[in-house]
């Protein structure tokens, strides 16, 4: 970390100084993504034009990808300033998943300049791309893939690898395509590098194609390039036939993504697509405060039940003092038992058929904690206020909040996902005001049956 | 879904009927993840020798592959009935970071079998890998790559390959190393395949190497391995001399599991290794117990401070039905912020010197969020109870509430971070307990100054 603030501190000197074939000689040894940290870092820093001069030495292979790592905003203003042949250098350096990406994050204007500097076989290609919903494996694929044929021997395949490869995303994977396109089989170039040259690939190559269709949702597509060990997975049509790969980097941001996703809705949170700092106060606050509203209300109900036992609160005002803890227990519960299942059923380790397995373990769960809790609770409570029917009332409640809970905890995610919501709504928020409300009835119901 | 559970009909049928040919082709064309989904399926229906029918029915590559992804309860099992010679046969066949994986999950005495039964020379590279901390790169890697010299020709280097590639977890990196096996470069079989034959690797090879040290945090490795969208990264010892490489297979599970961990400490759950299937009852509830008495005991806090102001409560018994509301809107709030900032942390969005800029974000958010709950809440009970004071007691309450609980929840993770603790332990459990306590003594000193 150190390390890379004196690089930035360098280049800015070196860029003050005009020391241009220094820097030159510097930025043609750093990895394109370190590169691309350092422009983000000094367009605070630095003018534009500064920032210009640095992109501009680098060389056409570099440039591109260094584009492809810098964030939208970033990309936007180099854009901006880049002459047409440059913009052309550039964007036609990217890979087609990348220029896609571009495509999607650019106010209009920005794109018909991009599309009229892309290649024209390329721009029908990114308007099919661009055609895919947005959470499909189509929206996310690429379309560079090494494609060969079933009767090339080896010696051929790697001929023609070495001939088209350098422009491909992976050549590591080659996918294996009939005249009309469609996928036969995989060979990998372990496979090839190994074997005799004068095989043909119908003996070498996988047939058990484990590929997805275009509109498979990009979470499963990444789900399965981790269950199988993938570096990519072929995307194929309605007519098998091979239209793009997703490779396991894409794989790895969707399933980062999927993650920030799930954990903002556990806390009811809008998920939202950009990042923290690239996301407006008013859309922060949109995303946070439809859930506050709602929960807000639905805890007024929480609230009327006191109301309706004013008089128990009346005739032993210490019962009001007990209410934070028994609403924070089973909050807490409900939450521990959702985010159990939840994250479960994202993993795919819990499965929806599991629900009575889940229910068994949670009841078991439940009795040994609400156990545990009642007792040392109304210990407490003799200790402290040495009253029986009192440390009675809440061993009670809590054993009984705690059971609740945890059964409503584990249950509403996997209705949830039966009923084909996402199982991450029912967390901690919703399953928390439900259990507030009725660990505040149970506690009333059992304070005026024994107390009173 | 459906496919599956008819494949494991067809299974079970071709083994009750003894039908090991067909068995055996329908196996060959499966996957070998596949197989493994379907054998632990099979575990639960069918007797143990019939597994091991089917489990021997396997070549000894695919046996190989087939074990590495089985459960380690399945594996255990397994072990107990396969002779020596079946052992070694499936131990030896495994890649090295598998074979430690393995060890790590099985009682002794199974461990004492395995290593009688493992090559010797692999016996002491396992033993060195299981003296590297648990959570260290050097616990994770696999010892099985490609290592070439800088002075062999492109044509030198892939017959090396070739020779020696097939027991290498992975050939699309090869490593330079110099005669005392200091990493000097990478050199990745694309640009191999792709290159003219006679020239030198030195001349060819990337030297700008991105590596580890072996006891680098396995989160940050999967974390570079993600950045630079590397297939593997060279992890190497304090000498530089290089000892193993982590693939990007691992890196997911890596990825997977610490936002699993996250989770489960953002719900007051202490993370497990373990699944949560098989994970038992009594470590299910001792996870949860823990965080949920520390959270109960500190809810009396906030009971304590409803008690102080009885004489409130007694001269207006509305208030406490609002403290539901105000207690999970605070709650709330504060979760909402501390998720965001813990997961921007966790995926180094958010760094621990953004902290102005991550209060300066969060104070604009409560301003408008604080001000649209108070505006509301207070048309809301103008309306219903047409009382001034109450109204301005509780809009008051909430902007204050609104605006405690974001900055606690955004600063107490940042805090967390900055004294090298996990940021996750200050999730919405903690933060709610606070803001709970908080938002209780401001709704009572607000509504004792303006309607008492």
């Amino acid at each position: 970390m150190e390390n890379e603030e004196t690089q930035i501190e360098q280049i800015k000197e070196l860029l003050n100084e005009k020391k241009i074939s220094d820097l030159r000689k510097l930025l043609d040894e750093k990895n394109s993504v370190d590169i691309s940290v350092i422009f983000e870092d000094l367009s605070e820093e630095l003018d534009k034009e500064k920032l210009l001069i640095a992109f501009r030495i680098l060389s056409k292979e570099k440039a591109g990808e260094v584009f492809s790592y810098l964030s939208s905003e970033m990309q936007e203003k180099l854009i901006e300033h880049l002459t047409d042949t440059e913009l052309k250098n550039v964007v036609n350096e990217l890979y087609m998943d990348d220029k896609v990406d571009l495509l999607e994050e650019m106010p209009s204007n920005v794109v018909k300049r991009i599309l009229r500097n892309v290649k024209k076989e390329d721009r029908e290609i990114i308007n099919e791309i661009l055609k895919y919903p947005e959470d499909s494996a189509g929206s996310i694929m690429t379309t560079e893939f090494v494609d060969l044929k079933e009767n090339m021997t080896v010696d051929e395949a790697l001929n023609k690898v070495r001939k088209i490869g350098l422009d491909k995303e992976t050549i590591y994977y080659c996918y294996v395509l009939t005249a009309k396109r469609t996928l036969v089989g995989i060979v990998d170039l372990k496979t090839l590098v190994i074997s005799d040259e004068s095989k043909q690939l119908k003996d070498l190559m996988e047939t058990n194609v484990i590929k997805v269709n275009t509109l498979e949702d990009k979470e499963n597509v990444a789900k399965m390039l981790s269950k199988y060990n993938f570096l990519a997975i072929p995307v194929v049509d309605n007519e098998e036939k091979l239209v793009g790969i997703v490779t396991v980097d894409d794989a790895i941001d969707v399933i980062q993504d999927e993650a920030t996703e799930d954990l903002e809705k556990m806390a009811a949170i809008a998920p939202s697509e950009d990042t923290y700092f690239s996301t407006s106060t008013i859309t922060h606050s949109r995303n946070r405060i439809v859930w506050l509203l709602i929960l807000m209300l639905s805890s007024t109900i929480t609230g009327g039940i006191i109301t309706r036992y004013e008089n128990a609160v009346a005739a032993v005002p210490l019962l009001v003092s007990f209410i934070p803890m028994i609403m924070g227990t089973g909050g807490n519960c409900g939450a521990q038992s959702s985010t159990l299942i939840i994250r479960g059923l994202a993993t795919d380790e819990i499965k929806v058929r599991d629900i009575l397995k889940v229910m068994w373990t949670e009841i078991r769960v439940a009795i040994v904690v609400g156990l545990a809790l009642a007792l040392l609770s109304g210990t407490f409570i003799m200790i402290v206020y040495k009253n029986t029917k009192l440390a009675i009332t809440l061993g009670l409640t809590l054993l009984f909040t705690v059971m609740l809970s945890k059964f409503i905890g584990a249950t509403l995610p996997l209705l949830a996902k039966k009923l084909k919501l996402d199982p991450a709504l029912m967390a901690s928020p919703i399953i928390t005001t439900i259990v507030d409300t009725c660990s505040v009835l149970i506690f009333f119901t059992v304070a005026t049956t024994i107390i009173l």
